[in-house]
């Protein structure tokens, strides 16, 4: 059984970061979806909320699991006798920090594998951080990422509209 | 159970080529080392002493097969029944041609996948084509391809040899 | 009145190609596509054939303009007395040869201006020389070229078939 | 008439964006020079400045506009009803992020149009921050950007320097 | 003789660093480590420290010196009669922003010239962040950075623990 | 004493390569410019034609060497007693394949150091190529390569006109 590891910010879940889960899912037994929790950004979802964003997007999938982690990745990966790391490679751009990110791994834990895979071309140009930054100007992201994240910026958007006339 | 495909012209099969297939052998239940036949290059190797070379260096794992093929490289990969396609990137200038390739089988076969590996990072700078070079200039390969390699390298330039004083 | 020349070899034309020329039509007022007399190589298509397909894909678009040229560019660029050249950019890997061009034309014709334009997401994969390599080796190139192209490449394969048992 | 919108920060304008924009003249009617109001980020120059120095650059250039906007690009391009965002292209490592951003924007807007302009080879080390760095430092920055722009850049140094003392 | 600037921050020094300069004093007659005053950032190791490392790793090079500099660089090397700049390029990642600043220190300094140099590739992945993100975390940075440099690492988070409990 | 090797064809000179070698001479007491033997493709000048290009245009220059090889680089160099290879780094397309050789040669030949140099930014886009191509289509090459070279081509083209008329 072989067991592999997607971590991320997911900052929020991304049409492309499905594509790569899915994907995944037919090459090895079980991918965790490993969520970084990553103390010096200030997320817009909190880890509670990302969490139930995968749970709910993957529900009919029971080789989809999602996890929560700090530290080193490779000490997670090894903690969870997981035998390989996944990651998407969107763009060139992404390339070579991926490979520098992926040789330092190799240094710190030799038995971990990472391997790199393709999203759908459809979603080579999206990224969490350009579904906020068209969000918050006011831009459609329908089709761009689930509905549920769709609907939860909504209710963000809301909620702080609200703030801001109280 | 997980059947990858490793393609190319491994003319001459190089250390960078056996990391690659090494590390596959830990992530998938069997990798075919898959042989293009290519009509139109001259090779400096035979396939069949291609062939004979990978058959040599992985005679002691079972989980390795050797075997050629030629057209398209979907319908080979779809006849053996096997799952993923597994491509080294050794470098950037691999990277887009290796996409626009992978992005083509994915096309062309919506349910194979291609993955990516990175080979250690003392065979980044390796080619087959580089190889071949730099042994014909009299140059040291040792370390850069297995002992067979350099041996049937070493034969094939004695008989030429032979062949220019006869 | 703004005239572009979009050149190449269109051997042959791909649904990449009729994109930009498309995208072009609504920017400049006529563009005319110039098919590049190339001595060297052995094209697939003639250059009679290679016409006959622009004209017939764009028989209804008036401000689309077929011709063919030899020589520097530039004095093609002038004769016409068009003011752009438009190239596609499909990929990094294609940036920095179109770029090199770009300035030497530059210098060559400081009057003439070279823009890049984007084809949609999912014609960056292709290319004239992958389309014609899928379909030799038995591949479906249906949604990658116009059904003229595909319909010319199987009168080539039968002609070619042909000749073979002949 | 084709209308086109060159959108950025120009905190402060280069002799690379001039570049651009009069080569844009040569290609469209009318060019709208369209600064970005970006809230997060402190400006060396103020909006109105900004403006100020655009329009003194081009005063004799009746079809060069200069405007501002903030929300999302494609909205205020379609509310000026243009046709084309024009962008410079200087290198590679702004190749990726702006095909990202125009991918995006062609989703956003599927009826607006970029296009790629090079700036003159002498202008492709340039860019505005990397003006203010030199300037800060002590550094020649003539024959880099607009007269007017070194000229401000002194006074804004001279105040600077004032308000040290007092 | 041959005078040659290494300039950058060294916050710390890593045996990337450590390998380029050992390469320059074969090829010049002296090497100047010149450490950047980075007023902006917040450094890890504090400018005499960074000092002190750089001097105790090359005691026994009396062709090594090292100074500390703020400023334009090409002001530095002229004010000590350097002759080059020495830059590491890594990978590709480093190329187009050294390229950039090369050219405006060339413009600012037409007499000094910027010579690249490579790693041994077993130090292409290592950067000074990547060096502070994977201690911080608790990896092992054995054989990337000289022992003193380790050393000193463990006495911080000493210290930082210390603080903590205190 | 320190002796650099700038090794290439030289089919013909231009003036980017002009540029590298008058910067090498500020940096290393003597310049080789190492001519190759290349077997394999048909060169448009002679070997004697572009040994006497490069002496004539730097019969000024008594740090400059112009000299022939063929074989192994590193082979070379090591008989010449010198330290440093010399490469032009034109453009991002160049680096990874100097790279790569760059770090075969350091493997062949460990005492051996390549360093990478920038020519004038107005050089960037002129290679020897697309000078022959350039001219080979009627396109003016003055200011591209020195006199030298532009009178030798003319003559090419004169010879190669009286040979088709007769």
């Amino acid at each position: 059984m072989k067991l592999a590891v997607y971590p991320g910010s997911f900052d929020p879940l991304t049409n492309g970061h499905v594509d790569i889960i899915e994907r995944g899912t037919h090459l090895f037994d079980k991918i965790i979806v490993a969520i970084l929790v990553n103390v010096e950004k200030a997320p817009l979802f909190t880890m509670q909320e990302r969490v139930e964003i995968v749970r709910e997007v993957f529900k009919e999938s029971p080789n989809v699991e999602v996890d929560v982690f700090d530290g080193l990745l490779v000490d997670y990966v090894t903690r969870r006798k997981a035998d390989v790391i996944v990651r998407g490679l969107r763009a060139l751009s992404d390339f070579e920090a991926e490979f520098q990110m992926a040789l330092m791994n190799r240094r710190l834990g030799p038995k971990i594998e990472t391997v790199f895979m393709m999203p759908a071309e459809q979603y080579t140009y999206i990224s969490s951080r350009l579904i906020k930054e068209v969000f918050s100007l006011g831009g459609q992201v329908r089709g761009l990422v689930p509905a549920i994240v769709e609907s939860r910026l909504k209710d963000k958007q809301l909620k702080k509209g609200n703030a801001n006339v109280s």
